[in-house]
């Protein structure tokens, strides 16, 4: 089944019973139109009706080595013909050879590898390895990032996402990261801006008393939030302030962990070490579901002797850590992280620069390896968003009409509030890279007539 | 690789990789030793030193159908090769079609499934689901119970795992259940425990003030808490006095569902009707990460037009969701869910009847299907547990010599402080299920050693 495909009988039939029964994520049920999809391949996927998508989400920024990459289909298949499910207090060789791949790469003493299904549970157990460590209850997360839509996760999101489940009683206090072209601090200079943000979360630790606090839980390049690049220095002030008050330090990499970002884990690229490191989507590029936490050898040694109260059914799952070996060896042996690195410094950071020229509805471009942000204005003086914080219906139009042009030119696009993510398979060819460029080109024409 | 097999250096190999790097679930880390397993087969598996065991515990009480079900792992392969995995706003195939399966079995209008990687987060998307549709803060759970290890759910639950990670603050008021054996009302019926039970949980309710009150959550049989069967029409009572007071009526079918009761969910045995289902393990019997929540017209109809503000990146999953059709078909085909009644009514019901009567240690056995416990005691008058509550090292001594005796003859038992659990995969053979009872019954002699 290549494209062009078209079998619109399938479709229907997959859309009816779609709209019969599945309840979908985010969404208001009787609104949506969810797009039946009959294939994909590397950076494309195709409909059945003939139409064929660039996809420059990688799904939900998670499909870093593309779709149907046959040597991990073909591990699957191996894995799922051997030992498909197992239970997690055993030992296995997918479970053992997957932590040990993950614990080689993962920065720092961070070896012991704790495994979720996703990313929610990930940061979840993170927070509790926090908790219990310490003995203290507070957790400091960033407005502007997202953690995930468990209890605990949620409740440490800083997007509209958490206000209709924000109990207000979680122990969790939200801070302000840099973000110099939306400055909390007024900031002129990166500099400047590093050393404010550093000053104000220490101000925040303080006021809320340091020997309250468990951790301070950050995404290290935060992803739908708006890919708001760390200045230098920043990562490395958040460490020392957690060493100087005890305090574990977490990082949060479901989405900019595993190439994404043009190094195995985007912490190397800031140099910093956190003591826990939550991960999923690249890890195996979702290709079964899995996640979870690298833990550093002084937290790990507080549940030597005592137990760790947590866990689920499939931790370690098999199909999925056989699924995790084979990505992370296509990753080396097709050197697709490095791929991702070039694609960043050669072709995508020039491209979105080149339409910042050219547009003026781009208030600014910014990322790193595959993983940019092309953020929107009415006017760049002013840098008022192309639409209002968390807009819906008519507020969101021109984001909408901008969204619409992208998927009808070929394009699948990222898109959250008034951005568009350029998130595409980490291992996408240079060619199909300034293809997808070229699309956002044409597009962003539908974006410009909303700008004053 | 069929047992009898040896290849201890393998097994040696992946259990050093275990221990440098794997962080297990629910332990002390330096106080385990992960068995390797090599491979496993229907209601078998077997280690890497030629020791070949039978699963009493499928896995983790998921293994519905046991290890590597041929239909379902080609089903696997098959959709690995077609489309491995996608994002969750579209519409495909797989999860459309599982949907469809679930909804046409899941009880009355619970008709629109959400999915989720697992059971604590069908558990979360449900109490979510619950407090946004009535507005109302609180969530009513009972002790005995567990319901999954993030936020919401380990708050929810009601056994020592929960007090570690206890927020105390998230709403949630425990309740007493029905279990006449060790019953909380002192009653010496059945009929009495219902009617007591019932009048507890009423005034409980009055008391927390029902207009408080979102959701009960309910496993419709506790799971690992101890297999309490309710009596009959407890779950109709609870299910009257929700209609009462507008209180959204949860079963957790999480371990209970797919065929483990002899039915396809134990909502059936009890004729009771929820307005949320959560479902997981026996979905697709764990062959992929998979959960969800089965929701009712009604609370459906309050996302019809209002956004759900939950989701995640693996909803649906293609390959989860081709290993739910391929189970349901194979449980439907090979009528599983019968042979799961029949076992309870005439194999392992009756089994564990005459073990009761041959052994002093045996307090109490009850089940249904494929889902039993055997309650061990010191003193059958007093009914004083073999082991305390939450028992640990030597206070837990007699269980862990009783488990050691099963493994030593060839039987891997399910464990759980004082208990016993026999939950082999609902198709084991009636020769295969004789087998264990047997093995049981002579490890039972260790247990008698410790009566008084």
């Amino acid at each position: 089944m290549t494209p062009p495909f078209a079998d619109p009988e399938t479709g229907a039939a997959v859309k009816a019973a779609d709209r019969a029964h599945v309840f979908h994520s985010w969404s208001a049920q009787g609104l949506i139109d969810p797009l039946p999809v009959a294939g994909a391949e590397g950076a494309y996927f195709w409909d059945y009706d003939g139409n064929r998508y660039l996809d420059f989400t990688s799904g939900l920024v998670f499909t870093n080595i593309g779709y149907q990459h046959p040597v991990v289909v073909a591990a699957i298949q191996e894995q799922a013909a051997k030992l498909v499910t197992f239970a997690p207090a055993f030992a296995l060789e997918a479970r053992s050879e997957a932590a040990r791949l993950i614990a080689e790469r993962t920065p720092g003493d961070l070896d012991k590898i704790f495994f979720t299904n996703g990313g929610a549970e990930a940061v979840e157990n993170a927070v509790r390895l926090a908790r219990l460590h310490t003995g203290r209850p507070k957790v400091l997360s960033a407005y502007r990032s997202y953690h995930g839509a468990t209890s605990a996760a949620i409740n440490l999101t800083g997007d509209p996402r958490r206000w209709p489940s924000d109990s207000g009683s979680a122990g969790v206090v939200h801070f302000w990261a840099p973000f110099l072209y939306r400055s909390p601090f007024h900031s002129e200079t990166e500099e400047q801006e590093r050393d404010r943000a550093l000053q104000h979360l220490e101000d925040t630790i303080v006021f809320e008393g340091p020997q309250t606090v468990a951790a301070i839980v950050l995404e290290t390049v935060p992803g739908t939030a708006g890919i708001m690049v760390p200045p230098p220095g920043y990562l490395a002030g958040v460490r020392e302030i957690c060493d100087r008050y005890g305090i574990v330090f977490v990082l949060d990499e479901v989405m900019a962990g595993f190439g994404r970002t043009g190094s195995w884990f985007a912490a190397e690229r800031f140099d910093v070490i956190p003591d826990l490191l939550t991960f999923a989507k690249g890890v195996n590029s979702g290709y079964v579901p899995l996640g979870g936490v690298a833990i550093s050898e002084e937290i790990a040694a507080t549940f030597a002797t005592r137990p760790y109260p947590g866990g689920l059914t499939y931790s370690g799952h098999p199909l999925a850590c056989a699924a995790a070996v084979a990505t992370i060896r296509v990753m080396e042996d097709e050197g697709v992280v490095e791929h991702a690195a070039a694609l960043g410094e050669k072709v995508i950071g020039p491209g979105v620069r080149e339409l910042a020229e050219r547009h003026p509805s781009v208030g600014e471009v910014r990322g790193l390896g595959a993983f940019w942000a092309v953020e929107l204005v009415r006017d760049r003086e002013t840098r008022e968003p192309l639409v209002p914080y968390n807009a819906a219906g008519e507020a969101n139009a021109p984001m909408a009409a901008f969204a619409a042009a992208c998927k009808k030119s070929g394009l699948w696009p990222f898109v959250n509030m008034n951005r568009t993510h350029v998130v595409p398979a980490c291992n996408i060819t240079e060619a199909e890279a300034k293809e997808g460029l070229a699309l956002l080109d044409a597009a962003l024409a539908v974006a410009d007539e909303h700008t004053r």
